[in-house]
């Protein structure tokens, strides 16, 4: 056979759903609500197309500094990658071994066992591994684990403790500092652009960490992993803090209003920290499954997982007042119909 | 120690410097001299931000659709990748098993040791590997092997081979029927977008392969391997393949000018069938290194490979006539000085 074993046996990671229609109500994959930055648009219209002639920055220093600056810390500090999907993926790269092992929370991002086996290298859900993904504000939960939980694990922990923080900017509180401290050399805590910034189309994450593990990724990735256009849209995303903050405040406000009005209809929905809720439904309702089903007949997207951990609720992001009112009715207009 | 061992041991990759001034004569890596299709502009002035907020096409379809008719073939024997640095180190974890091998030509392109040890197994100038990368036209050398050899070698060869036609448009021939051939099993032919359509910033590569072959990279590349507006740049690139091909024609012409220059000069010059030429300076003239040292302190960059393979020669990257006539002045001038 021509193809690798570990290939030859992976089920591809299934990301959520994108129809093309305009007409759906999409809940599914937890993209934001409003638009990016008007500074992002106008670095559309303005770029220069001759810069494309030439390879990009391929250290993407601009940004790496704008980013160090948001977070007080250094740009040696600072990995800039082709979404966080290729951080994780590099990450399985340069900090395990062959035979080593990948861990993560149970349940987590799915994407996580995945990697690992593209990597050639077990998952597990534990802590007892090289690599541990520490999802927080966790998907799908949606919940927050204290810093200090997380410092705790890592002061005893022999290998890397990799804080994805996709959702961070939607919490209270988030491990930044645990990555910016001096002496630590074992924690990095990754964020996205594709969540707070709405730029989940550009595909741009970034880590920051101990100089010795970033270093490590920037030997391990592609020359120029993060094209010019992205580096430029990304500059102007970071750059405009206050459009992005005015952006989650909305969802945060949404976000506790649609809690509200499903647990009024008798949901149990997870305190959530991040721009979706996990949520079960009601017995009267039907299971999980059969509300994804329903919703889903009527264009409304939302995330179901089938197994033990994850089946009995859905993952509902949070988009607008009148997509989340568009929910709760069809929601109502079923809870009607068996009654 | 926290990084795995391969990475550790590991001497990154160089690519060629990009220097900040336009003060430079650039032609140190093999960038086009003439810009991308106006249509690309066009893309980049229209894009409705909007889209930015949701995910990318994860598999790319338009762009796909686009570059099957283009190469008379099918979509699902297309595979879209973030440059096509990204295709290689996916075909090395796709094609290649633990302890297995990666081979190439010797001289080539210097990454492939690089991706070898990334993916934690061996390189070597030999063709009894796991998976071989056949650059063609090759690097440094710019010259073009014959596709009967390459078919030839195919045949009997038990593992995948990749023709790395990043130049094939400057060239006289290309194996892409050999890629899309009924009954081929093992043949995959790349090319990219950075050179003769004039994107290296938008990073944006493609292969063309086997159903089941291009399967595998689909289950292991990332999520959203290539950003909503890579698509859309790229998509108008290949539709404008007047504008491609004209300046096709204009880095040939001056390549054959240029050659013949060299030569009158008293250089050696590999026959070229890309955007560059690997060539020799007389003895007269100083050491490849010497003439290296002295164009740069002149602002003028090419790209020296020491080594005994590479080290007697120049890789010059054709640029505007102008450009080259700018390199030319500075050998004259020079040649005046050791007279």
């Amino acid at each position: 056979m021509r193809i690798a074993q570990n290939i030859r046996r992976l089920d591809a990671y299934v990301p959520g759903e994108q129809p093309r229609s305009a007409r759906v109500v999409k809940l599914n994959t937890n993209e934001n609500a409003y638009p990016p930055s008007p500074a992002c648009a106008a670095v559309l219209k303005d770029f220069d197309l001759d810069r494309l002639r030439r390879y990009p920055d391929p250290n993407g220093l601009r940004l790496r500094q704008a980013i160090a600056r948001l977070n007080r810390t250094t740009p040696d500090k600072v990995f800039i990658g082709n979404g966080s999907d290729e951080i994780l993926s590099l990450a399985a790269r340069c900090f395990v071994d062959d035979g080593g092992t990948i861990g993560s929370l149970d349940p987590s991002y799915s994407l996580y066992k995945t990697l690992a086996a593209i990597r050639g290298v077990a998952w597990k859900p534990s802590k007892n591994v090289s690599l541990f993904l520490w999802t927080n504000p966790n998907a799908p939960t949606g919940t927050l684990a204290p810093r200090d939980a997380i410092a705790a694990f890592a002061r005893t922990f022999k290998g890397v403790v990799l804080v994805d923080e996709a959702y961070a900017d939607f919490a209270r509180a988030n491990c930044m500092e645990l990555a910016t401290a001096a002496g630590n050399d074992n924690v990095i805590v990754m964020r996205t652009f594709s969540k707070s910034y709405s730029l989940a189309g550009l595909r741009v994450g970034y880590c920051v960490g101990p100089v010795e593990l970033i270093d490590a990724l920037y030997k391990a990735k592609d020359s120029y992993n993060v094209d010019a256009i992205a580096q430029a849209v990304a500059l102007a995303a970071v750059r405009d803090q206050r459009w992005m903050k005015a952006n989650v405040r909305r969802i945060v406000r949404t976000r506790t209003a649609f809690t509200r009005a499903l647990e009024t209809r008798g949901w149990d929905v997870l305190p959530s920290e991040s721009n979706f809720v996990f949520a079960q439904p009601p017995a009267a309702c039907g299971t999980a499954q059969e509300v994804f089903d329903y919703l889903r007949g009527r264009k409304i997207f939302v995330r179901y997982f089938p197994g033990p951990l994850t089946g009995a609720r859905l993952r509902i992001t949070i988009g607008t007042d009148a997509q989340m009112q568009t929910l709760l009715d069809a929601l109502d207009a079923r809870g009607t119909r068996r009654r």
